[in-house]
């Protein structure tokens, strides 16, 4: 029996989960939010419905480290340190080096930090919880999870942008994809659930959160996915406008009067999506409240849509499908974008029963018994992946 | 009996053809190339195979549509300039003011040259073109022939993009689409050369040149295309980029040093495509011959598989595809792109012919007899629309 700890590691926040190994119970989940601010946000969700929460100013992650594993002490979930047996971090960009979790010794933390020029804001953040967790940790095995990883496996005519060739070659400048853990584990659950074996399956799957993307899964493997070099591709998102016509950057950013693109990408980034849609939010829940205004319809229209168009897209990638799978905030709870999403596809022979679509966060398959092409929603559980290949890579 | 002559102008060329109305007959076409430099190049083809060619310094469009008419009197086309009925102007930007065909009186010019802020390469010239004829032929009605009117008919969800809503309202940024005219006259065809009423049919047009597009056809209208704001978007291009991660703007502009977005741009029509992938050509003929390399091939890749997932895209919009068309040069020539093109697609029911499609720029359906989506191979012809138009004006 094991103790290992998954590790989100943002700029100002250390999202985790204690997990026994292998027999993958969570003892113990919780966050820090507001690191490096004042009132930071301490909580941690234990036992049967318990929660510790404290406001602390923390100042920084390595501080919010030591304070994690001694109030774990505390609350009687750990006899002490030693009893973490590996650390699991999240890191979202992997490049082309990473193919697969890796163990993170100084010269894979060096890479790692080495590729914030694909992620800048989230790359340095993962690294700093890798180094917070070294210090107090130094002796336990302390692995990274690639958000790219599964996606290395996309052939190059799909992840080549068709851009002057040094551009990749010098500047690795290509798509790289995100949200690859989660594909890569609801694929597998799909192939589980269907009771065949992943390699013979064609699978789209779709991770509809704040952040959103689509998946081609041919036999197990990631061959074309929505997200690009960045997370600002793909379909449309809470915040984030997706895909759009590159011209309209220097366009706007003359109506505008802005002088640094990064100032429109941030735009691009932080402000558009369903958000900048509606002007209301970015959480599909307020825009589902205020149906009848009819710039959210259009939004719920420009949703489902570019979703479709994705998935319609990847039918052609694998010539085939065999299955959609839903999952993520969006794809999990929201039975009504399921609905909208696979209602254009009759033509597919994909069709959803209404009443096996009315569920939430449950696994299940949602499409009707003579629907060709299934539709299944499954949570998806990123942080249990993270345990288990710390748990594979301990050996 | 009338005589209508459809016009293409660009900054520095005029490309025309003179027809006999109503019977279609084409009796001359020529193009000026070099306008307003040294050695300017006037063609004109008439009779049977006769070609006149003069290589002489032309200063502007007004010299170069005076020359053209003198011309073709001296070649005895014309008797005199009273026997032309007609102008017909492509004119690339219609914005949302035109949804159709439009007479040319000064409130429509004054429109075409405010529109330039949509196509600033195309509209100042195609209105240096339409002010070339009107000078000299002052009482002859004159017609602008748009070509983002077909694509009018799109729904707000599939022209809206992912950005904030006022930049749509205040500065009309959404996607208008190209090639409109084309799109329209080969869907019309493929409705004819099925026998089938349009407005039953759905249709995926493919329109493959240097510069391509892709629009699904729902009952005879546009309900979306490839294009976007600009024609720098969707497929890849002969050396346009087509879609790329926005993200990738001001992360090459660090590595390249660039300060102008509009330079990065510049690159990504003008460097990019087929030309950037390969460093060898933009023109799929000059590739065809180099496949033995490995980066033409992957560019070819890129191209097939970049149509094939509109393609795919356009059948969840359409929620099916009765027809899929391939025009333009490209599209008409290239029986090898076709059949790339579509070998990824049985799953859709759509096959080629390989004897059929053994066939160059002639109407013909090449998909196989039991293919149910069929394949039609149909060239396009945008001028005789502009002389159909202007007849139909004319009243």
């Amino acid at each position: 029996m094991s103790k290992t700890i998954a590790i989100n590691a943002g700029s100002s926040s250390l999202k985790w989960q204690l997990y026994i190994m292998p027999s993958e119970e969570v003892i113990a989940k919780g966050i820090v939010e507001r690191i490096g601010l004042n009132d930071s946000i301490f909580t941690i969700k234990y036992g049967e419905d318990q929660k510790y929460e404290e406001i602390i100013d923390i100042n920084d992650h390595d501080v919010a480290v030591k304070m994690l594993l001694d109030k774990l002490i505390e609350l009687n979930i750990l006899a002490s340190y030693d009893e973490i047996t590996g650390v699991g971090h999240r890191v979202v960009a992997g490049g082309e080096d990473f193919k697969d979790s890796a163990i993170i010794d100084d010269e894979a933390l060096a890479k790692i930090e080495a590729l914030a020029d694909l992620a800048p804001l989230h790359n340095p953040a993962n690294a700093m919880g890798i180094k917070a967790f070294k210090k107090i940790l130094p002796d336990i095995i302390s692995v990274a999870v690639f958000d790219t990883a599964f996606h290395t496996t996309m052939p190059k005519h799909n992840y080549l942008y068709s851009i002057p060739t040094e551009y990749y070659e010098k500047y690795s400048a290509r798509k790289y994809g995100a949200h690859g853990t989660s594909h890569m584990y609801v694929s597998q659950r799909a192939a589980e659930m269907l009771g065949k074996p992943i390699e013979e399956l064609k699978i789209i799957t779709c991770h509809l959160g704040n952040g959103a993307s689509i998946t081609a899964v041919d036999g197990g493997k990631s061959v074309d996915t929505s997200m690009g070099f960045t997370p600002l591709a793909g379909v449309t998102m809470g915040t984030r406008s997706g895909d759009i016509d590159p011209s309209l950057l220097p366009y706007l950013m003359d109506k505008l009067g802005l002088t640094d693109v990064k100032d429109m990408i941030d735009i691009l980034n932080k402000k558009s999506g369903l958000f900048g849609l509606t002007g209301i939010s970015s959480d599909m829940r307020d825009l589902e409240a205020n149906m009848d205004k009819e710039e959210v319809q259009v939004a719920y229209d420009v949703f489902t849509d570019r979703i479709r168009k994705y998935i319609g897209s990847y039918v052609t990638v694998l010539n085939g499908v065999d299955a959609i799978v839903f999952t993520a905030g969006i794809g999990e709870n929201d039975s009504h974008v399921r609905s909208e999403v696979i209602k254009g596809m009759t033509w597919f022979g994909c069709e959803i029963d209404p009443e096996k679509n009315n569920v939430r966060g449950k696994e299940t398959v949602i499409s009707t018994d003579d629907s060709k092409v299934k539709v299944l929603l499954i949570p998806t559980d990123e942080e249990l992946v993270i345990a288990r290949d710390v748990e594979r890579l301990r050996g």
